[in-house]
């Protein structure tokens, strides 16, 4: 599988400040569906980057709710047939009014009720999957690109991302979608680009929910209006370097949550600029 | 809009410092039904505080459970129609056992759905309502107090207190009970007498279901069983120089968090005191 | 009502310390089904310690996961009919594949209908029940072993361990189970051995769920494979150590639960062998 060129590493640089200044600009308002256990990390997150975040799913409200919003971001963790109602009815609301989306396909290729709820969300044409390696391979298999086994084990990868870029450029060529596998290196291609980011660290796969977290962080950067793929790889960038940063105050995976998004908080492009590993 | 003087500052310190020391002698029960975004720091900063949060809402149970519970604190976020009918049953068992409830009606004004339940809510005759200035705003609209329009953006305030402090009044006159709109100024009022209380840090809005925590201490305070303007006021200011503390101890919204909870568990009337600000 | 001896202490470090090491080597997948309190803390609980949570409980997709799974984890807060349905639904699949399983019976004793479901789960045969005094009693009760009244206050007990060992052991006995009821003092027993375990701190009844994560922590043990009383023992004492440890640099409840999470992380034998207290 070739793959075109990444971005040259100053242009993302100065992309990636150029979009979180946006984000403490505009406050992008991010609806989010996601599951019980990611709630207070995924609202905090987004509130230490400068976005709005709002839990809402009622059938009877969110697509009345889902126009006002920049994003709509859907996660099948902690899923039940009423959960999965609610995100279809989002889903179909965003697409009616425009709205990108993003979906976290957790637990994907775990068991056929979930298989099954995701293959009818892809049918609603996420703008962004952002998964774990396991997760995008199962993906891949349930939009029939691969007959590759493996879904995940419980929630967490038991692949590398490195196993899954073809795949990702598949299915981003498939679903006209920008697809992000994340890991100890991140993969983010639009079926064409493929770009690889090796900051971040271990601690980060020993706090629940980082992963439901990065999806609704880059649904604010979607949120902002600008190119989908640029957003994506700019918030996946940023995310990892505040994990570099809150790597080195960390004694372990609680005092590592906080500086994380104490981080997040402070995240200034000079620390993408001094930090960014491109491979 | 006249309003009558404010508590001395005295007396309200004094009185603080006694209702700080009632709660961690009284232990008060607070059963609450609150969104799933502030489970975890709503009940954390009750037991911090001293009192004893259930999370209690099956409509099987709730009704024999609220009977036994100094109070109720009903929550409109991450709302469902179980949500509302749980909400419903149990303030109709607060009310016929006399026990004092408290609405934070998180997202009035933002839909339809949300308008109704907010309503039907309002008829039980909430003790205290406690919200940001959009949201009392939003709930005067519903109770017909005014025409304005201006619901929040998502769930996060597009006014400022000062805006709604005639509203605010019309409100507590009308449905015979406290309001509280809490921000940069947190505005307290029985319909008369209006308190202005201007502690609190910026980073409180960076840190997800702060306001939520509040609400439920807030029932914590009116669970001791004196008046309840007093008791929310009180609870107003205890929380705010809380935030005044760990402000100085944080470097981003997390580690506020941290020294948050932490302060309110060491809170003093000496603190109190010391840092009350008053307008 | 006689007890056997305890487990030396020796013995009691060596195995504690080999545990720890089995629980980072083998990551065992513990399905959850627990309050939406305790979503956060459990899980990160769980992954401190090396274990991999899955929160999964949508009664159609949860017998297919149960198989995979190392141990089952059920806890009765933030109770409804939907969530009494998933866990009778887990926990037959549970047995059905001989998967062990932990109950936590969260207000055992608090309402009619939450007495009803537990009684519902005792039938399904955990493997361990673990909770406080009060919710050890009022299973004793439900289980026809006494008629002495008293149910919690809210979610937290109103007795001391000591006060229950003899129903402990009865109960163990009765239903073929580990019975674990903590507090200050941590009491276990298979219905002949009984361990007192007398570490840990105040601060942590002030960290909502830690009890609940504990309930987790325990099925992670037993996950491993071995003699359940044995893993629950050890599990309890690197608990209570870990709370020791965290204790030692807490200025309150909110930098206790942060401290507390690092210390399961980098918990040692050396730890346990230093400060677990034997009663």
């Amino acid at each position: 599988m070739e793959t075109s060129s990444p971005i040259p590493r100053d242009a993302l640089v100065a992309q990636t400040g150029t979009l979180l200044a946006a984000l403490r600009e505009a406050r992008p308002l991010v609806q989010m569906i996601t599951n019980f256990v990611s709630m207070d990390i995924a609202a905090n997150v987004l509130l230490a980057a400068g976005a709005a975040p709002a839990m809402v799913f009622a059938p009877e409200e969110s697509p009345e709710f889902v126009r006002r919003a920049s994003a709509l971001v859907v996660n099948t963790g902690t899923l039940s047939v009423a959960g999965a109602q609610a995100m279809e009815v989002a889903t179909t609301a965003a697409r009616a009014h425009g709205v990108p989306w993003v979906l976290d396909p957790v637990g994907a290729g775990g068991t056929k009720f979930r298989n099954e709820i995701i293959c009818k969300l892809l049918r609603h044409r996420p703008t962004v999957i952002r998964g774990n390696a396991s997760e995008i391979m199962a993906v891949a298999r349930l939009a029939g690109l691969t007959r590759e086994a493996g879904g995940p084990r419980g929630v967490d990868s038991t692949h590398e991302t490195s196993e899954v870029e073809g795949l990702a450029q598949k299915l981003a060529r498939h679903g006209s979608c920008i697809v992000a596998a994340t890991g100890a290196v991140d993969v983010v291609t639009d079926g064409q680009v493929l770009v690889r980011l090796a900051n971040g660290s271990p601690l980060m796969t020993k706090v629940t929910a980082l992963g439901c977290a990065l999806t609704g962080y880059v649904g604010a950067f979607i949120g902002l209006g600008g190119a989908p793929f640029e957003a994506t790889v700019s918030a996946l960038a940023a995310y990892a370097v505040a994990g570099d940063l809150a790597a080195e105050r960390a004694s372990g995976p609680a005092s590592f949550r906080t500086a994380f998004i104490d981080a997040l908080y402070g995240l200034e492009e000079r620390d993408i600029s001094d930090r960014l590993r491109l491979r």
